[in-house]
This record gives structure tokens, C-alpha cells and sequence, in this order.
């Protein structure tokens, strides 16, 4: 099914505003596609165009309310939100600053305003148009509420980043038709983003890989024209949407014969997001498994300059928490992470990823789990 | 050619350093993906992770200076820039909060770092850091000075966003291959993005449409899984990137025939566009062309909610300037333009959309320019 039951965004409101009461916040104000959608279901490419800004309030009672560009009124009046108030932007003299501030003046008179301010948000507006709204209204944080919301994904959300996991998985079994020795990189990063489309995905925002000799050199780089050849390791790493929710995992495939060292390395990574896999249910914390994969591959190895081991995934290809020593987040039903071990070989990386759900047992793979072999192609 | 010679960049940094010494300013500090590719050439998908913050540094002479997370290392180590610090991000207590203070304090002691803060910018880092970051280096506007820059493009950078316009004209062409009666839109959709890819493009970050009776309700939503059917206005709206530049136009077709009023609204909006075009050279204001559409739309019509009638291309999907009567940007040779008038047929709406650039003489289209003919699938 696209899209949400209401009851799903009622929930959501109701949720944001407990914890808004405990915090003594009279609304958020929320700037980001990620954020306005999570309150709305209000989905579009459209936010691709940095031109105008798009604000959405939580008061403390009620519905949430939208002040937008009137060009997003039509697509904002298919939602559940009633109260859409719109400007015609852009507008250079006053880009819906005063529109915003009567508004929330109006919803949340003298209340204070929370706005998130964290680790992994920013605020979707010119910072001169924030400085005018401060001396409008009262601006505080949100006090880690949106994180928290978000980071627990209900059974309707997992099931569209189980929808977009399994397009990534029919794409990367296909991939044997795109790619080979005497492939350029960059046709086969174009193809991939066709056989993603073709197996239904709604568009591929996240493509990165490498291919070199025994490893590749970054995770992130894009592709060359450089023709694979024997000895290559190629990664595809593609982070695809179905409905407004990512996948977000890699497959690694050997151009000819790989090497031994290369093969041990591959089996390592398996070994190192199985042992993560093994212990993530509620009650363990995203410390603890980076701790998991670390202690395999760092065993007579060592890791990459990622910074991390994984990540939430949800409407972000990338989300709260990150697998790192110091991010001791809680794990609860429903969290979905990915598992993002990385290996050096030499002057070289390998890195694996697949996506799991936290479930009152055991987690649950999303992504089809593979085995240890290094596929070849 | 991909990339830039490295002359490209120095020619940026220098302009850029002018006016920073024309505004007093010691630095600029700029934090999204177009800021720091524009003075760098970092090119990489990994920006739709919002994890991570990433700096670059412009100081009053000499190179930028990169402040950004270890991941990026090896990638940014291969452009121009030789200043690069890194840590290993995410990091919870101090997400390279300090690194980047102390870099900006050694590059800039007491001097005032601007920072993009007007129409059409963002600030890409968590609120809370900068926060931190205001106690420890005195920040200010950029004074518009990267706008100023971004807006007038290179040689280079039009070739790359031509190019981009060529590949999204091979796909436009070959539409008919994959719509007609009975196709679902969403399926339309998937093989235009198909289709873009094919042509050459790198990837497709954006794509809108519409397809409904007689025009179209609203540009920016999704495709619903509703079959084309005779009387339907198709149209596509992509903005596909080639080496890190968009195009961004759209085309039109009637499904079966089109009723004597969609052709006329077809017609109007080529006579609108083309009237812009006659007047696009430099010296003419925004304002000026968004006048001449306007008056061809408006002479027994009315227009859209869409708030404009076009706006500049580059890096961005959509840049400066607007075409709207209150901007009064005079045109310069450079500078690269959406021309996007829309109409309203009854209680739908036509949009039409080309690409030019501003030349010393006559502007010239990127976009392959068509015929008043609202074409028929």
C-alpha cells in the first residue's frame, strides 16, 4: 500500500506531543523534507529545489499545521492537514517569515517553540530569515524529539523499507547482465540505477561503489570510465526509495578469480556483521554492536576511516543511531540499522552492508542476507 | 571533459577573495555540497547522508582549506586543495565543532568569516553547533558574495549543463517509445528516469509530472499508478545531472487528440517563452522577462500558483535569479536561465520550461527549443 493509514500520522502528532507537554514546548516548528513528511505524508521530489522554504508547526493540541509556498497548497490539500497557509513564493522581501511568525504567535502565543537542533539535523531556512523569526517568537530546541520519534519505526514504515530493500535485491542479482571485465565503471553505475528502476524502484537518490585492484580505494567517489578488469573488487553501495523509504546496503563481486587475501577479507566482513546481527535486540545498545564487529575485524586487521559500522535507515538514507563506541542509544523494537563493516586489505578497503529490524526476538534481515563467498563475476 | 582545470578554481578563489576584501570579510565558511564543490570539485552522492557535517574554508589568500570528515579524505585529496583536516565523524561530543574553530582562528584571527545567509541558502550543520561555533569566532553575512559568483557560469560549466540539456533532449525524444493510452504514470515515470540514464545522464535527482484531463492539477507530485488515457495532458519535468550540472525543463504531450483550447494553451506558452527570449540579453532585469511572459499569459488568460516563471540552473536544480516582478537582477553574459511560464486551461494548468544562456548578443537555447504544436501520443 502507498502511503499511511491517518491513524499513523494521528499517532505520530500524538506521540510528538506527549513528549512536547513533558518538555513544556507550545509547538515545533519543522523545516526539512524528512521532518514536514513524517507529520504530513507530504512526498515530492519537489524539495530537490533549495528556492523556498517550506515550514510545518506541531502545536500542542490538534492537527499539525503547514505555511508553504502556494505552488505546494494543491499536493499539502491531498494530506490530512487542514490548515494550510500559503505565501506566493519567492517572495525577496519577506520569503513567509511574517506568515510563519503571526502563525505560531497565534498557535503558541509566548509558548516556547522547539526547533530540532542535534546531531544529524539542520535548519531548511537562510539563516537572515531565522534571525528575524527569533526576534519574532521564542526558539528553542526539541529536545531530541524528533530523533527519538523517528528512530523507532512503526510496522506500515517497515514494511516500505522492506519493499525498497527487496527492488535492491532483485537489482543486485542482476547485476551479472551489467557488469564483467571490459565494463566501463560509469556504464555500469548507469545501469544499475536502470535494473533499480526497472525493479521498481520510484527513483535511485544514493549510488556510490569503486572498483580497483584487490579493493577500491574510497566508498564515495563516482564512478570512471575505467573498463573493470581481472583482479578488481567492485562494490555497488545504492540507497533507492519505494514510497519515501531507503534501502541502504552494498554487495561486493570479484572481476575474475579474487585473490586469497581478498576472499579472507570478504569472509571477515560476513563474520563481523553476523556477529552484530547476533546480538542486536532490545536492551543492547549501538555501542555494543560496533563493539561486536570490531573485535572481528580488528583481529589481526584493521578498519576504514568510515568513522562508523552503521547507521539508522528509514526516510534518510542514513539516520540516528551510529554504530560507534560512544553512541550508547538503547536498541528497541522497531529500530531499523544497518550493518556497515569495513576491512582494509593493504592500501585497499572492503566494505559490506546489509539492513536488519530490531524485533522483540531476534532482529530480522530486511536485505537478503548473503554468505560468506566473494561472488565472481 | 569531466572536472575543471585547475585554473577554473583559482579563477573562482580569486574572485571570491576580491570581494571578500571588498566587504572586509577574512573568510568565508560555506557547509553544503554546491559550496564546497563550486571552490573544490568534490563531486560525490554521499551528501544525501545528512550524518555528517563538512567545512571548507575560503580565506583572504591562498587555497581553501578543507575541515571534513576522515570519509572524505582520500576523495578530496585528489583535487586541488592540499589543506585538508580531518576527524572521524560522527563524533557525539564534538563533531569537528573545534577543529573547524581552531582552523578558522589560525586561517582568520579576529577577522569576520561570512557565511551564506540570504535567499536560497541553508545553513548545513546541526543549530546547536553553530551556536558553539558563534562563541568562538565571530561570524556574519557573506554579503551575498557566493550568489554573486554562482550566478554568472564559466565556459566549462555551461558546456557541462548543455550537455546535461542534450542527454534530457535524446530522452524527451524518445517518450513515445514508453507512453501512451494505458500506461500506469508511475510506470511512465520509471522509464523516463530509465531513459535519462541511457542518454548518458549520471543520475536523475529530479523528475515531475503531471498527466490528467485537459492539463494537470499541480507540477510537484508524484506519479499515481492511474493509467494515460485518451484527452490526458502528459508532461515530464526533469532535472537530470551531467558532471554535476543540471538541466531542468520540461515537455508536453496530448494523449489522442487535444481539445482546441489545450492546443491554444500550448501555443501561448511557446509565444510566452519565445517573448522572454527576444528580450534575454544582457541589461534586461529578471523582472523584465518575467513582464514579457506574463503579459502573453495574461491577455485573456490566467496563470498558475507556481509563484515564478523560471529562475537560474547550474549546480543546483534551481538557483538565482527569480523570474518575478520584484527581482530587478540585471542579466549578464553567463548567466544560464529557466524560462517557465504555466497557464491555467479551466481548472488545469500547462507549464512549459527551456533553458538558455545569457550572451553578449542574442541569448542561446540549451535546451532544444519546440514548436507551438502540443505534440501527440
Amino acid at each position: 500500500m502507498r502511503g499511511f493509514e491517518q491513524a499513523e500520522f494521528e499517532a505520530r502528532t500524538a506521540r510528538a506531543q506527549a513528549l512536547m507537554a513533558q518538555n513544556s514546548l507550545a509547538a515545533l516548528l519543522l523545516t526539512t523534507e524528512q521532518e514536514v513528511r513524517y507529520f504530513t505524508g507530504f512526498l515530492t521530489r519537489f524539495w530537490e529545489s533549495p528556492s523556498r522554504p517550506w515550514f510545518l508547526i506541531v502545536p500542542a493540541t490538534g492537527k499539525p499545521v503547514a505555511v508553504i509556498p502556494s505552488i505546494g497548497a494543491a499536493l499539502m490539500g491531498q494530506t490530512w492537514i487542514d490548515d494550510i497557509r500559503t505565501w506566493r513564493a519567492p517572495d525577496l522581501s519577506d520569503d513567509g517569515v511574517s506568515l510563519l511568525a503571526d502563525t505560531l504567535n497565534e498557535l503558541a502565543p509566548d509558548g516556547l517553540i522547539g526547533i530540532p537542533d542535534g546531531h544529524e539535523t539542520h535548519l531548511r531556512m537562510p539563516l537572515a530569515d531565522m534571525k528575524r523569526l527569533s526576534g519574532k517568537v521564542r526558539l528553542t530546541t526539541d529536545f531530541g524529539i524528533i530523533r527519538q520519534l523517528r528512530m523507532v519505526k512503526s510496522t506500515a514504515e517497515i514494511s516500505k523499507i522492506k519493499m525498497a530493500c527487496q527492488i535492491a535485491g532483485n537489482a543486485f542479482a542482476r547485476v551479472p547482465e551489467i557488469a564483467g571485465a571490459g565494463v566501463p565503471l560509469d556504464r555500469v553505475f548507469r545501469a544499475f540505477q536502470m535494473l533499480c528502476l526497472e525493479e521498481g524502484a520510484d527513483w535511485v537518490p544514493y549510488l556510490a561503489g569503486g572498483a580497483d585492484q584487490g579493493g577500491y580505494c574510497d566508498v564515495i567517489s563516482p564512478a570512471r570510465e575505467t573498463p573493470l578488469c581481472g583482479g578488481d573488487v567492485l562494490m555497488l553501495d545504492t540507497g533507492l526509495v519505494w514510497d519515501g523509504y531507503f534501502s541502504d546496503y552494498d554487495r561486493n563481486w570479484s572481476i575474475g578469480p579474487a585473490t586469497q587475501p581478498v576472499k579472507d577479507a570478504h569472509a571477515r566482513l560476513i563474520e563481523a556483521s553476523d556477529a552484530a546481527f547476533e546480538i542486536a535486540k532490545p536492551g543492547a545498545t549501538a555501542a555494543d554492536l560496533f563493539q561486536a564487529m570490531n573485535a572481528v575485524l580488528t583481529r589481526d586487521a584493521k578498519g576504514t576511516d568510515a568513522g562508523r559500522l552503521g547507521h539508522g535507515l528509514g526516510m534518510s538514507l542514513t539516520e540516528w543511531p551510529s554504530l560507534i563506541p560512544t553512541d550508547h542509544t538503547v536498541l528497541q523494537s522497531g529500530m531499523v540499522l544497518t550493518l556497515e563493516p569495513g576491512i582494509a586489505v593493504g592500501d585497499r578497503i572492503l566494505v559490506h552492508e546489509e539492513n536488519i529490524v530490531i524485533t522483540e526476538g531476534h532482529a530480522a534481515y530486511l536485505s537478503p542476507r548473503i554468505g560468506p563467498e566473494l561472488p565472481e563475476l
